[in-house]
C-alpha cells in the first residue's frame, strides 16, 4: 500500500540549522519561521532551549506572542501551559489530558548558536552538529549578526562558493581584481565542497590592511592572499581567508608572518525565497580587543549588505524567467558540486520517507 | 428553473451593521468597505444619510473621491450627479435618463451611530435595529473608538464571548487572575447569548479601583465583580461589566454601592479576513464630567489595542493551518453559541434565496 | 503548420515609447520596465543610448546593479561584460563565445526624450518617431517631469482625451465651469484622434492669467479659450491649450493676442495595470526665462497628482467589477476613438506574427 509522500522539498529537514543566537531569547519566547515551519523558542527548566510549534492548541493564537512562567511557556491568549515535549501543561480551570499536542523540534546551544532540527525528531543527533573548534577555543574572538533576505537560501550558497564576486560587489573593501584572475580548484571531500583561490604578491585591500597591521605586521608590502571555501550540508559555509607576507608559504605560513580568519555563514531556509543568513567571523588577530571585534562586524556587515541587494534582485529576476538557464563557468564549479550536495541529501531523505510510507 | 445562488457567506447580510460614527461624516463623503462592498457614505437632503455602491456609472471612478453640493452626491472625475436612490440625477450636457444605477444601501442614523443594511432593501426595517437605551438618556455617558483590525468577525466575537483572556492579554488593567479561577454560565436568550462570570470578594483591578472613586466609594476594599457578555446578531457584543462593595448583592446591588458600564463593541465585517471594530464604554459613573470620558476612551483604547496584535497574528496562524480543529473548552461556549447564532441566520438566508430563486 | 502565437496584447509592441530622460542617464545605468520587458538602459560607446535585457546570462542578475565601463555595461555581480548587441562581450577568466544572449532594444535619444521600440528590432525605423518640432525650436521651452502610476496606460488615455475633468479634479487651477458647458468635437485624421473644444469669452483660470502677464497681456479680461487635444499611436496625448483676448480669432488669433502652450503626454506602459506617465509643457511665452518654466513645471506638477489619485482607485474600482460596462458618452468621443486606434494597431501586429508564424 502506498501512502502520499510529499513532494520534492527545497532543503534537507534531517539536519542542524543555526535558528538564533543566545541573545536572541531573553525573557520573552522567540518567533521565527524555519524551513517553512513556524516556530517558537524559549528557555525551558533549567534555561534549557526549546523549540515548538508556534500554535496553541486552544485557539491557535502564536505562542511566541505568550511568556515564559518557571521554565513552561504560557500562551499569551487565554493561558494554556505548553511543556517542552509540545503537550499542553496545565490551564486553568481545565483538565488538559485530552489536549491535542503540537510538533516539539529538538533544539541545541552550542558553539554560540542555538541549532534546530526540523525533520524526523528521532534523527537528530547531537554528533551530526557541525563541528566549531574555534568557538570553543581562547585563540579566537568571534563577531556576526543576522539578516533576513529575500532569496533562495541556494542563490546565497552561490554567493559565497564563488568569490569572484567580490572585485565587483565589494570593489572598495575586500575586492581586486586579482582575484578575478586567479583560477579555482574545486574538490569534494566526503559530503563537503572545497573551492580555493590563491593569489601570489598582491596589494592587500583595506580590510587586510587593518587585519596585518592589527597582527603587529606591516601594511604596505606586497601578499600572498588565499580564499579556502568549505561548503558542509545542509547549507553552511566556511571560508578560511588570509594574507601573508610575500614568499612565507602563504596559507601555510607561520603565524608570526599572517593575519587569517574564519568567514562564519550559517544560512538557514525561511521560505523557498527567503532565508535567515547568519554571518560573522571569527578570527586569530587581536582576539582580546572588543574593539577590534565591533569595528570588524561593522565593516562584515557593510560588505554582506551589499550582497543582500544583489542577491534579492536575482531572485526577483530568476523568477520573471522562471525557464531560462544559467550558465555554470568554471567559477561556478564550487557552488554546482554544493548544489548536487543539496540534491543528493534531500533525494536519500524523499527515498527514506518513501520506503517508510510504503 | 434553479438560477445560480451565491456560495455560502462569512455573515448574515440582512441585518444593520454600524458602518461609521457621524463625526466621520463631515463635509466629504465617506468610501468604506462593508460585507465585502464598497460603499459610499454622505449627508444627503436635510443632512439625511445616505449610502451607495463606490462606483461612478460614467467610468468606474469611486465616488467617494467627489464632493456633496446641495444635497448630492458629485462624481469628482467628470461631474456625475448621483441621487441617494442610486439612480443618476444629472450632467452637465448630458441626458441621464437612460445611464444605469448603482445600489442604494439602507442606511440610518442613531444613537450616535450610522447603520447600513448591505441585503436585500426591501427588508431593511428601522425597528431591527439593536436597541441602545443608554445611548438616549441623560444618566449615561459614551466614549468609543474605530480599530481596522486585520482578522475575521468572528474572531472578535470569540475573544469578547471569553474574558479569560484579560488575565493574559490585559493583565496589567483589567485583569486579574480571579477570572481564569471563576467558572463561566452560558445561555441562550431569543436569538442572544449571554455568558457571565461572577468573582465575589476580589481586591478592584485599577480601572475598577479608578471608577469606584469616581463613583465616590472607597477602592482599597474587596469587591464583587461581574462580567455578562451579551451576543447579537448580527455582530454586537455588549458586556456589562462591574464592581460592587463586598456583600452588597453584586450585580444586584443598590447603584450606591457600585460601580458599573457596558463595553460596547459593534463589529463590523469588511472582508472575510477583516473587519471594523467600533469600540467603546457607556458608564453610570461621572457622567457629566467629559475628563473621564476622555480619560475612559484612552485607557480602554490601550487595552483594545492589546487584543489587536493577538487577534491579528492569531489570524495568521489559523490561515496557515486551514485543516486545525480548534478546541471548545466550556470558556468557549459563549463564542461557540454565538457562531451557531451566525451561522443559522446565514443558512436562513440562504435557504430564502434558494426559494427565491426557484 | 501552426505555431503558438501570444495572446492579445495590452498594447502595440512596434512602436516608439518614451523610456526616460537624458537626465535619468548618468554614470549608472537605469533599469525600468516597459511595456512588461525589464530593461537596462545606458551609454555605451560615444555615449551612445543603449538597451538590453535587465538580466546577466551568467547567473540573471540585473545588469542594471551594473556600471559602465569604457563604453560597456560590467554586471555587478561577477564582471561580465555586455555589448550593446546583447552578446556578451568579455569576462575575466572565461571564453564568452559561447554565451547565450540576450535582447537588445532599438533606442534612440532626441527631442530631449530616450525612446525605445519593444517590438521587432527589424521594424524599428527613426522615421516612424513622433515629430516633436517645438523640440527644436528656440521659440518654445519646455519643463516637464515623470509620474509612476498604478493604473493601465489606457485610463491615462481616457483621462487626457477628455478633459471635463478640468473643472472637477482640477477646480482650483485649470477647471472652470465652462469647460463642462462647451461641446467636444472629435474627428479623426489618419492615425491620430482630435478632440476639441473651444470656449467664447470667458474668465481666464489662475493659470491662464499666469501665462497672460507673462506674454504681456491683460488678465482680467474675457478670453476665448482652447483645448485641441491630439492622440497618437501608440500612447501619445499632445494638447494645444491658449487663450486669446476675445474677439481675436481665439486659437487663429495672432500671437501678440494670446497665449498657448502643448501639454506633452507620454504615456508608456509598464505592466498591463501601471505605466510611466511623462508629462511636461512646451511654452512659447517667456521662453527664456527658466523661473517660468520652474513654476510652470511646479504648477502642472501639482496638477496632474490629483489626477494621479482619481486613477489608480479607478483602477481598483474596475478591477473590482469586471464585468461591468462603463458609459461612452459623447465627451468620451475621443478616448473611445484613441482606444480602437489602439486596438487595430494591435490586431494588425498580431494579424502579422499570425501570417509569420504559418
Amino acid at each position: 500500500m502506498t501512502k502520499s509522500v510529499p513532494t520534492q522539498p527545497a532543503w534537507p529537514r534531517n539536519a542542524w540549522y543555526v535558528a538564533c543566537t543566545p541573545d536572541e531569547l531573553g525573557d520573552k519566547p522567540l518567533g521565527r519561521k524555519i524551513c517553512d515551519e513556524s516556530m517558537v523558542f524559549y528557555r525551558g527548566e533549567d534555561g534549557k532551549v526549546a523549540a515548538l510549534e508556534d500554535f496553541c492548541p486552544h485557539r491557535g493564537a502564536p505562542l511566541s506572542l505568550g511568556f515564559v512562567r518557571d521554565g513552561a511557556l504560557v500562551c499569551g491568549y487565554h493561558g494554556l501551559v505548553m511543556g517542552c515535549t509540545g503537550r499542553a501543561h496545565s490551564m486553568p480551570g481545565q483538565r488538559v489530558q485530552g489536549f491535542p499536542s503540537i510538533r516539539a523540534f529538538p533544539a541545541i546551544e552550542r558553539y554560540g548558536f542555538v541549532w534546530v532540527w526540523p525533520g524526523d525528531a528521532e534523527l537528530a543527533d547531537p554528533a551530526k552538529l557541525h563541528p566549531l573548534p574555534w568557538a570553543e577555543s581562547d585563540e579566537w574572538a568571534y563577531g556576526g549578526g543576522l539578516f533576513h533576505i529575500a532569496c533562495d537560501y541556494r542563490l546565497m550558497i552561490d554567493n559565497l562558493m564563488d568569490l569572484t564576486h567580490e572585485t565587483y560587489v565589494h570593489a572598495s573593501s575586500i575586492g581586486q581584481r586579482e582575484i578575478d584572475e586567479a583560477p579555482v580548484a574545486t574538490r569534494v571531500e566526503g559530503d563537503d565542497v572545497v573551492t580555493s583561490r590563491t593569489m601570489q604578491s598582491v596589494q592587500a585591500p583595506p580590510f587586510w590592511r587593518m587585519a596585518l597591521r592589527h597582527a603587529g605586521l606591516p601594511d604596505d608590502q606586497p601578499v600572498d592572499r588565499w580564499q579556502i571555501c568549505r561548503f558542509s550540508l545542509p547549507s553552511h559555509v566556511m571560508i578560511e581567508v588570509g594574507v601573508a607576507l610575500e614568499g612565507r608559504g602563504g596559507y601555510e605560513a607561520d603565524p608570526s608572518a599572517k593575519a587569517s580568519s574564519i568567514v562564519v555563514d550559517f544560512i538557514t531556509p525561511e521560505t523557498e525565497h527567503s532565508h535567515w543568513y547568519f554571518w560573522g567571523m571569527a578570527r586569530q588577530f587581536a582576539v582580546n580587543d572588543p574593539a577590534v571585534t565591533a569595528s570588524v562586524r561593522e565593516g562584515q556587515g557593510k560588505i554582506f549588505s551589499e550582497d543582500l541587494a544583489m542577491l534579492e534582485q536575482q531572485q526577483v529576476n530568476l523568477l520573471r524567467y522562471p525557464d531560462r538557464r544559467l550558465l555554470k563557468l568554471n567559477i561556478d564549479a564550487g557552488s554546482v558540486r554544493a548544489r548536487m550536495m543539496i540534491d543528493r541529501a534531500i533525494a536519500a531523505e524523499t527515498a527514506t520517507a518513501r520506503v517508510a510510507a510504503e
